[in-house]
């Protein structure tokens, strides 16, 4: 299981319908009118997307509060990952962290080198010191996945200074970014650097419920928009995805709506999930938690849930979690009634 | 202008609706109901592509008529190429012909030689036998762009036993397939091979009019299916590419017509251009046609049909074709008769 949201795979093995709780998408769905906008733009199918996505790119700008210029697109938050990948020489992760960072590494033939956050999931910036080079790019998931933690904000300026001096590049990786507390902006933070040395990547996927539309954007320097300019493949936002991205956006209500939602919802789980014997569930900024097994395998767990119609995410497949660890999302009110009512099952 | 289809770009340069004949649409539109399901599909946004697409590839088997563990498919036909392209050591490629061949070969540090069509823009097979070597990718317009020839049975049967003998490896772009006369169809003809040393791709882009929705697909051998799931992004394949291309290959009344359609427009756009003094039209097996200007610079055409209202495919940007040719797509019986108005002005 290198990734969750595989209910194909697992159809069979419940009576009823299977929830969902190992992807993480806001339980509030996607922004109204969206539908319609949609079937208005059906008739655009019949052409190529602006093969320079203008309109998008305009429209991102103003939600991100940068340049247009700036603007990166891609086929989901994956592909313009995959994009600095390829334009970088070698790839530094810290695990766990989403598998995609190392795998498009590796299947784009650039060395990877990994090293570990501490035992609480945040970082050792020596860590980072001691290992990172020139030009590498070092990649960061802030919120990170599955650890669900935000870099704070003065270690952040404290890595991308490093990151400065060496001349290597920062990759943040901000998909889950809306869920988190309102803090800080990382895009406000490194504006006046022009974000030199640094990119940060968001996705619609997570946030406004489309991980089926396929739109992840993001913002970093002239420079390195050039440069990846040349790596990007042709037409690779259909023409939904940027239909829908010149829309979601301007959406305040639904975006103040789901930050709150979630935030009730994420503690009413974690408050929950406290009182159960035998797990640990960690702090989260994001909208899933990570939970340590003490008494259970990860399978033994999977079945367990899976036996009452709900998938959970084993995280066997991040490296860095010794097999003892599930990531479940935060969801509606009444699902996460439902997943609390198994976990309090567990000790009968 | 590296690619057609850029209406944007010249919107301003004409007082109404531009026709873009630069970009090669099927004029007969999509198959009847593709809306009403991709309307059906909308809540399929709010979760996950299935990531091994196996509904999909079940229904482009039975199209392709292929193992369903042969089939390939992709962000668009230009996703797939650039993944057989990661996945191999050097590329060879015949001008003039898509431009994203060599481009993606460069994107990714490949290697990249390339020899010329013919004069009549078939192909010397001593060019390739000489030129080819173990491990190497040739990939083929066929019908290649914008040539508009497809390659004969028996050249490409001789074609594929040198890349056999050599052991390299064959990738015909076959985007334009079904435009094409029923002659033979290579995904028949390599079946008994197992499609060792060869990858077909073809597209929904052109013949079902959906260059916006991204839907590449196509079919290989068995382990060459296997390496590039290790290049592949995941999730690459929207969700509602996934539903369009669930749905259209069983339209045989679609296929059937448009075919029938373009054959006539065809066939009426090659007689009138032939009487057309100081251009040369070549003959196409495809939805386009290659015009050669005798006594015009692209430029000064470009400029004569954009003052008509029509936008046309200057072919400076293909190697080999020493800037004296235009690309016009074959459209609707009214569109076509209006480019001929345009074209018999040029006297005037």
């Amino acid at each position: 299981m290198k990734h969750g949201g595989d209910l194909i795979t697992y159809e069979d093995s419940y009576e009823d319908e299977l929830i969902d709780f190992s992807s993480n998408i806001n339980p509030l769905g996607t922004p109204d009118g969206l539908e319609e906008e949609l079937i208005k733009g059906f008739k655009s199918l019949n052409v190529y997307p602006d093969i320079q996505y203008r309109r998008l790119r305009e429209e991102i700008s103003k939600y991100l509060n940068c340049e247009k210029d700036q603007v990166l697109v891609g086929n989901g938050a994956v592909e313009i990952i995959n994009n600095f990948i390829i334009d970088s020489k070698r790839v530094l992760v810290i695990k766990p962290s989403f598998s995609e960072y190392e795998e498009r590494a590796l299947a784009n033939g650039k060395p990877v080198r990994w090293i570990f956050y501490e035992d609480d999931f945040t970082i050792d910036i020596g860590k980072i010191e001691k290992e990172i080079k020139e030009d590498d790019l070092l990649i960061l998931g802030n919120p990170n996945n599955p650890t669900g933690l935000r870099i704070e904000e003065d270690i952040l300026i404290q890595i991308y200074n490093i990151i400065r001096k060496k001349d290597a590049f920062l990759l943040l990786d901000e998909a889950f970014f809306e869920f988190s507390p309102i803090d800080y902006d990382s895009i406000e933070i490194f504006k006046k650097y022009e974000y030199k040395n640094i990119g940060i990547i968001r996705a619609a996927t997570k946030f406004f419920s489309l991980p089926g539309i396929r739109l992840g954007y993001g913002c970093t320097n002239l420079e390195k928009v050039k440069s990846l300019r040349e790596v990007e493949l042709p037409w690779s936002v259909n023409a939904l995805a940027d239909i829908a991205g010149s829309f979601i956006f301007k959406d305040k209500e639904f975006i103040e709506e789901s930050r709150a939602y979630i935030d009730r919802e994420r503690r009413f789980l974690l408050d929950e999930l406290e009182k159960i014997p035998g797990i640990q569930a960690f702090e989260t900024h994001t909208n899933y938690i990570l939970i340590k097994l003490l008494k259970y395998s990860e399978e033994e767990f999977f079945q367990i849930f899976l036996k009452s119609g709900i998938l959970i995410r084993k995280c066997n497949s991040f490296e860095g979690l010794k097999g003892d660890h599930i990531r479940i999302a935060i969801k509606d009110r009444s699902n996460n009634e439902r997943i609390v009512k198994v976990f309090k099952n567990l000790e009968k």
